[in-house]
């Protein structure tokens, strides 16, 4: 179970709140560190985070002063901390007065303004000395805790790194440094995040994608707009055809909507209040107003609508790998992330009421086989959240309770009857109905949701969607909103880093390169790879005249599946010498056989 | 070889000539039919057209007179015109001075325009009587001919429709009467006509786009961008995995890109003064203008750029199923044939110099045995035309006269070498360069582009698109544009009409329909479906409460290939009886056999 699964299952749990607590007290040490080597600084602000804990200061409080600290200066800090926390200075509450605040901090701008804010808010004034109250070698800082008892508590940190922030987050305001670090319990805990945030930042999709040339940018065709070089957009396609074929075959209807429409589609599906700020501006052809599309929904509601449906058509299952359009601040734009433009493996379930329970059921099924492919668990790597709605807030949620009740019921009851792991989160939900949401950590451990399953009893109003009954009457059908895979470029960033960019055989750009030792094994190489390119393998014949030993570390390097060598006794014997990637030997192989077993990992999808 | 090209190729012929002579004629004979039957209506104008003639006529001259015509009197005016045909009235041309001319049609105000017009020009009036000069029964026009030596020269004729049309084609003039004819040598000439142009209306893209349930329209959407339907899409699907597929195995590297990009892209590459009028207006994102992309080249030149490359990597062909946005009037969008946004089967070939005419000549080869897909002949049905720049232009063509010498030379042996059958066309090359254009008739015999292949020597200067020779020297590529498959929309439009719906195998959105004749077979007929899903056929269960007859009557219309039908017997032998489309009954079979014929015939792409 995820750490933040825990936090929202039981709140904090006494031992989070106990790493903490001495976080913050090695943020306390670090500040203490810092202002006896650099005594001319000013200390602004520390808080412990999710992770760790970070120190703001001001390195140029006055003219003629100028402390510049950076990453090289971390062994002497570190050292400094060493011996403080070998002090074993007890961590000590006071409660004072706003004056006697002023009295301690008056030479500090930062802590002034905080106690005038903490004044203002009428609440307590607290401080925190490090080591006995005014005795020499401590240290006090403003402060509401809570910490550890004392000093001695910190069993194993680490400071990362160094980077300017604005005081307060405003660029308005002073630029000034901030240090990054983190605590653990023990120093395998330790080792072990530093391992962590070392495969993060080795596996970050931004630094493989642009090493193993699968998407790059370019500054002038804008921010935020990947372009997909051959082996990416073959990764990209094979994954598109994957999800296409899968949803077919579980009754979706692909279809092929476009990518702009007038305004007014927006004005009636009610999304255009809500996703206004979201949405490019308009752009003018004759008279009327087209805009980019934020969604896909009321295009399928249009193609529903086309024609008259009978109850026998229910459930539609109508889905499109939809270009989307969103805006987002050119700062925010992170990577495949976070883009300008995304491609949303979408659909839209149009069914009976009675048919809710059994459909979400169906969806919550794909959705699940499809993360098993790349070997994630549920409670392990992903929970569910029942995102539900306000009654009491008809500007956020459409007013109807009685459908709210039972929607969510419906979910809840989807959810309790899979015996899945969820929690249920107020104000959640979408302004036309409740959802699940698969709440995935990313590889910062910032929880994020990864796909949503909403049902939407308000769309079909707006659009008069309908179909006919039984008994020749007209009926009002629900919607589920669903997605199976969520974005493709999001996706693809998740996979290039999970795999580290060493993508399953049936995602792989390249899945097999020929190595012919020397000129002589030409001829043999380019009938290997004919048989192969006929067996439907991605294949690339590197008879450079570079040596073998270079051409397979470079295979290594690129991550190819792999490794087909041929010297002169494989020519006489009609063999291949195989190496799989990681350096596994296959040893003597016939074409044949080789093909075979790709097939099989090919077609089992196998990791 | 088509008419258009005979005439391309010697002008028009004598043959042709004779025939536009006799239509013209026929013209005449049907104002003055018209004349007779109604003397109150004024005669406007009418020309001989490339399949036929028509006649606009102003049927409200004055207060209180109202002539309508509608298809219901075409019997009863081509009686008339039979007999103004048997009379076998001379056509006696005379010239006249513009006094005279005004003095013939002085109570004509559309004449007494066109009288004007070609006295302000300096050219001679003419006129032509049908029958003797002044003689009763005769009529005379202000024509410049040419005309049949008389009447009886018209063997064949036929009305065909009755519209409106503006004066001048100006919507601020007066609407006229259009009544649209044809004309021809023979009546077995005649009838051809008439069942083609019946097949060109049944088989209408729009019509069987709708019949079908292929795509839609919405308003709400907007005019000029279709829905594609679930049997739409699905065909699209297919044709879209073809030409990937297929361009990959011919070594081109499918990528991918964004659909708008800044608008200094555009201006970079020099586009943007020549397709400004057919670009959407511009996005403004924060302080940046971006631009709906109208062609796919500068995003695949910034793909190239990305990374350095060696000569040995040349010729890369990079390609893209690329989304495109062109302005188009609202009057002016067409079913798929004319949108505003299409996805074109785009690529672009990045070689040196030397490579261009083999890589051209592969081009040529990919097109071809696309065309001959749908079995479509060089000769017959497309012909190539060679176009060139104006060395004198160079406001139109960018300036470099060697190297617009030498492109066209490259293009010109190419289709020699190939013994092609082509014309040469000034001023119809593209901006950067001369083309190969593939020309195709539409279904009313109105020649067009089908697709291009074009040389270009300027984009690579503008976007300084270098590669490193063997001497480890930069050296400049040259750019082969070219499609496969044209836009997809178009290809799709040209597909539904030329198979009137009925697609090969392969292509059909239903590949086979299961038929149990009774409740009984119901069982069966699911392990028949589950059976050829698993051979990945396309397959539906039509097990309604309906009669046999009418759900094979259905199948029919629907156009589906396969029809597998079981009854009683049919259960017991475990066997199918199987029909195919258009009545064929291939008897009793085993369904393993039929998934054999049908797999053979699906991976053949059999028409």
């Amino acid at each position: 179970m995820s750490q933040k699964l825990d936090e929202a299952l039981s709140q904090k749990s006494a031992k989070e709140q106990q790493l903490w607590a001495v976080r913050h007290t090695a943020e306390h040490v670090l500040h203490q560190a810092v202002k006896e080597l650099y005594p001319e600084i000013l200390l602004a602000m520390g808080p412990a985070t999710e992770d760790g804990f970070y120190f703001d200061f001001d390195g140029s409080p006055k003219e003629g002063v100028k402390v510049v600290i950076s990453e090289a200066n971390f062994p002497k800090i570190e050292k400094r901390m060493r011996e403080i926390i070998k002090r074993n200075l007890p961590m000590i509450c006071q409660e004072v007065s706003p004056a006697e605040a002023r009295k301690l901090f008056g030479d500090n701008p930062y802590k002034m303004e905080w106690v005038d804010e903490i004044e203002k808010r009428g609440e307590k004034v607290t401080i925190y000395w490090t080591g006995k109250p005014g005795e020499k070698g401590s240290m006090v800082d403003l402060c509401s805790g809570p910490h550890a008892e004392s000093t001695g508590a910190i069993k194993a940190f680490k400071l990362l790194s160094v980077a300017g922030a604005y005081w307060h987050g405003d660029e308005k305001n002073k630029m000034l440094t901030r240090i990054y670090g983190t605590a653990f319990n023990s120093q395998e805990e330790l080792d072990a995040y530093l391992e962590q945030l070392e495969r993060a930042k080795q596996n970050d999709h931004r630094k493989l994608g642009a090493e193993l040339g699968l998407f790059t940018f370019s500054d002038l065709i804008g921010k935020g707009l990947p372009l997909w070089t051959p082996k990416g957009a073959t990764v990209r396609r094979e994954l598109e055809r994957f999800v296409v074929d899968e949803e077919i075959k579980r009754g979706y209807l692909h279809v092929n909507t476009p990518d702009l429409a007038l305004l007014d589609l927006y004005k009636t599906s009610g999304h255009y209040p809500y996703y206004k700020e979201t949405m490019y501006a308009p752009i003018k052809i004759d008279d009327e107003e087209f805009m980019l599309r934020p969604m896909t929904c009321p295009h399928h509601f249009e193609i529903y609508k086309s024609q008259p449906h009978s109850y026998k058509e229910l459930p539609m299952r109508l889905a499109e790998l939809a270009q989307l359009y969103r805006y987002e601040k050119s700062g925010e734009l992170t990577g495949l992330m976070r883009v300008r433009t995304f491609c949303l493996a979408d659909a839209h379930i149009i069914a009976r009421k009675s048919q809710a329970n059994q459909e979400i059921n169906a969806v919550l099924d794909l959705i699940e086989y499809v993360a098993g492919l790349w070997g994630l668990k549920a409670g392990d790597d992903y929970h569910f959240r029942l995102s539900l709605g306000d009654r009491a807030d008809d500007k956020k949620y459409y007013k109807d309770d009685a459908s709210w009740d039972f929607a969510e019921e419906v979910l809840r009851k989807v959810l309790k009857e899979r015996q899945s792991i969820y929690v249920e989160a107020e104000q959640e939900a979408a302004f036309y109905g409740p959802k699940i949401d698969v709440q995935m950590k990313n590889v910062h451990g910032k929880e994020e949701t990864a796909f949503t399953v909403q049902y939407d009893f308000v769309m079909p109003k707006r659009f008069e969607l309908k179909y006919i009954n039984e008994e020749g009457k007209e009926e009002e059908p629900i919607v589920i909103h669903r997605s199976s895979i969520g974005a493709i470029e999001r996706i693809m960033a998740f996979l290039i880093e999970k795999f580290g960019g060493a993508f399953p055989l049936w995602l792989a750009p390249v899945q097999a390169v020929v190595i012919p030792i020397s000129q002589d094994q030409h001829e043999y190489a380019e009938s290997l790879v004919a048989e192969l390119k006929a067996a439907n393998i991605r294949v690339e014949n590197w008879n450079e005249a570079e040596s073998m030993q270079k051409r397979i570390r470079r295979a290594e390097k690129e991550k190819v599946p792999y490794m087909i060598i041929i010297g002169k006794q494989e020519v006489e014997d009609q063999t291949i010498s195989v190496r799989q990637r990681g350096n596994k030997d296959l040893g003597l192989l016939r074409l044949s056989k080789l093909i075979e077993q790709m097939k099989k990992e090919i077609e089992t999808k196998a990791r």
